[in-house]
This record gives C-alpha cells, sequence and structure tokens, in this order.
C-alpha cells in the first residue's frame, strides 16, 4: 500500500520528537488516526530494518535509533513500496494476435516493453527520493518551502 | 485509471498498423481484450486532442492522423493520467495534534509536505516519459531491450 510510505515516515518524525522515552503502537496509531495493526506491521519492518528499536506487546514500545539525518528517504521509499506495485498490472495486451500471421504483432510483444519503459521510470522516480532525508523533511515541515526551493533551484 | 495510459499507447500503435483503413473502436477492444467503452473513452481523448480522425457509431473508425514520432509518450501520460491521481489520498495526518500545544506539530503540517514532495518527484518522473515516442516504443517492441540500452548508457 502507498500509505505505508507516509506512516513510516510519520512514525519516525513521532518518535524523534520524543526520543526520550518509548512509544507505544497505540500513542502513534492514535497520533496518525489509523488503525494499530498498520502502525504495528510498519513498526516491525523499521524494527527490523534498524531503524528503531523495542518490542510490542503489553509495555512495549519504541525508540528511533537513527538520527533523522541517518533516515534516507528513498530508503524508506524502497522498504514501504516494493518496486512491482509502482508498475505492475497497468499493461494491456494478450497474446490473441500472435496467433495471426503478423510478423509485427503489436499484444504479443508489448507487455514486456512497457514493462522496462515503467520498471526504467520507477528507478528514476526512486532516484528523486535518494536525494533526502527525514531532516530535509523535517525542515520542509517547520519553513514549508524548502523542498520546493531545493528542487527549483537544482 | 493507471490503464489508460497503455490503452492510448496501445491503440495508437494499432492504428499505425493499419493506416489503410479507419478502425472501429469495437476491432480495437477485441485486439486489446478490454471493452468497447473504455476504448470509445481514450479514443474520444485521443481525438479531441489531435491524434486520430474519425467518429464513433455505426460505420465510425479512428485513423491516426501524427506520425509516431510525433506521439511524445511523456505527452500521452500527462493526457491519460492526470497528476493528482499519482500522488493522491497517500497521505497520513490529521489536524489533532495540533489541539496540542505542541509548537512542532507533525500531523498538522505532514500533508502539505508530502504533497509537495510527491507532487515534485512526479514532476520528475514525468519527464522521464518526455524523453521517447511512440517510434521509440515501437523499436523497443520489435528490437527488445532498446528501452534498457539506451537508459544505461545515458
Amino acid at each position: 500500500m502507498r500509505l505505508d510510505f507516509s506512516v513510516a515516515v510519520h512514525s519516525l518524525l513521532y518518535l524523534d520528537q520524543h526520543r526520550d522515552r518509548r512509544i507505544a503502537s497505540r500513542e502513534l496509531a492514535q497520533s496518525l488516526d489509523l488503525n494499530s495493526v498498520m502502525i504495528r506491521n510498519i513498526l516491525s519492518l523499521l524494527h527490523k530494518n534498524g531503524y528503531v528499536e523495542g518490542s510490542v506487546g503489553k509495555n512495549g514500545g519504541y525508540r528511533l535509533i537513527k538520527t533523522l539525518q541517518q533516515c534516507n528517504i528513498g530508503e524508506l521509499y524502497d522498504l514501504t513500496i516494493p518496486p512491482t506495485i509502482s508498475y505492475a498490472r497497468f499493461i494491456t495486451g494478450n497474446n490473441a494476435e500472435l496467433e495471426q500471421d503478423d510478423a509485427t504483432a503489436i499484444a504479443g510483444n508489448i507487455k514486456e516493453t512497457l514493462t522496462d519503459l515503467f520498471t526504467l521510470a520507477d528507478e528514476d522516480y526512486r532516484k528523486f527520493y535518494h536525494q533526502f532525508t527525514l531532516a530535509d523533511l523535517k525542515n520542509d515541515i517547520e519553513h514549508h518551502g524548502y523542498f520546493i526551493d531545493r528542487i527549483k533551484h537544482n
């Protein structure tokens, strides 16, 4: 789900603001206005990948163990949104036309071509996010327009 | 719908291969294995934007009036996939936290920041497609690997 990325970003920023204590998934769920199951899935992913320490369950809670500078937005995007979600299932074409005696059959080959095109576009898309860290994102939250300025003056 | 882009591309390639006659939306629907309504909606869009000439209805049909070189893939992407579809609805955050006396409230501001980030990423993403025309796409269909070669050796 594409929401996963936003949830991960939002959760890490929340944990950053409360570094003095462990945060329960229920508290995060309340702040993000989402259900706890979704939050726990994301936190489990962030835990597995070394962003947070802590544990689930009663008296559980998480603490951020990276600085915001160490949290690359592209890495979070890659973690939460696998490439296949980005371009899969949006391709036309069946193999019926191949049965016709058509040497340049489109329908039979367009699938591979569009898959390549979408894959390359997706790789390019991800590079965009890799330019930034959560420190940049916090900067934009506090001084809105930071992202726009940085890209437009690039 | 993201499928619209693939349908537009596929339809134009089909029309290019049959420039000698007008193609009915029913024939296109059969070739693309999709329903005629969807095809007609896309063809209507392509007609409005000067890609094809022709008419709907009985004895209707469409003919491509551009060369494949004149059909920019990025323009087709912009036409069929409005920016809002790309990044909308994937943002967390409500305004509840604002009510707390928290000067650096995340939830209240993250929406604008993520919207900017996604919008900028989307603009960048579209630039990728603008590098190519349908002539390139046909090239890849006939000599698969063309897109990969062109990007990797860029």
